[in-house]
């Protein structure tokens, strides 16, 4: 059973388990998941009014690029608990000859890799939001000035959480190059992040005089 | 049907529909229990510890206070829907007469002070677990500190995420006294919440070298 598929309660409850999945990477990917709903709504409450007349074109394209990825937003909540999953599995791998111990190292090398890839995606989905969360701050229906507040504060937190995640395993892919290619991106994607969410703010607080 | 009832799949389609309910202020709420359930599993992945053995009373009411804080927020997910469809409701009340008018006017009023103090009181409970992550970015299992990160910054997105909800309200109140009253409380919990995420990311980062 996908995590989506539990209910709202029942995935909090399994967040809050003392088990190490889902953890924060699915709760960064679902926080940028409901910021991705939030502008969809936002887009749907524009479109068709007059005063939006200008901006429909631009608002249909942003409507279902948020969609597209959100979509992937929620496969990425079940992703980073499998990757995460694969991580504690090679650990467990026996250990004792000089062939398990090389076969066990590389399984933990490709785990740790997929464990580092998969919120990177998410960082990079929330980063494209946080970019249409910028354009609907301009256009989007006055009275959900706050409902794209409320976006952008999420895919910020899912972008932040998702960086964290990435950084937590660099030292575990054994590969300092990759690291730093690694390191290079996400460091990009946070500062590029934080420069849209002020964007943002700055167009709602305007609007909102 | 609560909305913690739905499946993630369903909220997420329900939060990207056309309609404003649930919107940013259910969002908000669901970031902060989000947040609250990590910190949560923190408690628990940490608690029977041996290095753990001297934070173990205090993670232990860490633990029950997050859980009681967590619950309050899933509950709001849903009451701030209602309060909002509560607004809607008033504002299709008759007002042909005057004392139609009259009586639109009170429901009006008193449905906009719910639809405030709601969000206030989803602010109020993520300052209070960001309290909480703070504590536990000290004493927390090393091996969690991105999902500490992570639930920070949860918390954080739902803090500014209410905040800004309680202030779109503030005019609809129209009893400037009050208004400011709910602007002095919420501009304390965002500078007092701000200051609570760095020193929790302080903490993370020095741990994390």
């Amino acid at each position: 059973m996908r995590l989506q598929d539990l209910s709202v309660a029942a995935f909090l409850d399994r967040l809050a388990a003392g088990t190490p999945t889902p953890g924060g990477g699915s709760a960064a990917a679902l926080a940028g998941a409901l910021g991705g709903s939030l502008l969809q709504m936002v887009c749907r409450l524009t479109i068709g009014r007059d005063e939006a007349r200008p901006h429909e074109a631009a608002l249909g394209a942003t409507l279902g690029q948020a969609a597209d990825l959100e979509g992937r937003l929620r496969g990425l909540v079940d992703e980073d608990a499998l990757a995460y999953d694969q991580v504690m599995a090679a650990l467990r791998l026996p250990k004792t000859t000089e062939e398990e111990k090389g076969a066990r190292r590389a399984a933990l090398r490709r785990a740790n890799a997929a464990a580092t890839d998969t919120p990177l995606r998410t960082a990079e989905a929330c980063h494209a939001l946080l970019g249409l969360a910028a354009e609907v701050a301009a256009t989007g229906n006055r009275n959900a000035l706050s409902d794209i507040g409320s976006a952008a504060q999420l895919l910020q937190a899912g972008l932040r959480g998702a960086v964290m995640n990435v950084r937590i395993n660099l030292p575990g892919l054994g590969d300092p190059a990759q690291a730093e290619q690694f390191e290079t991106r996400v460091a990009h994607l946070e500062e590029e992040g934080a420069r849209r969410l002020v964007l943002c703010l700055e167009r709602l607080a305007e609007r909102a005089r």
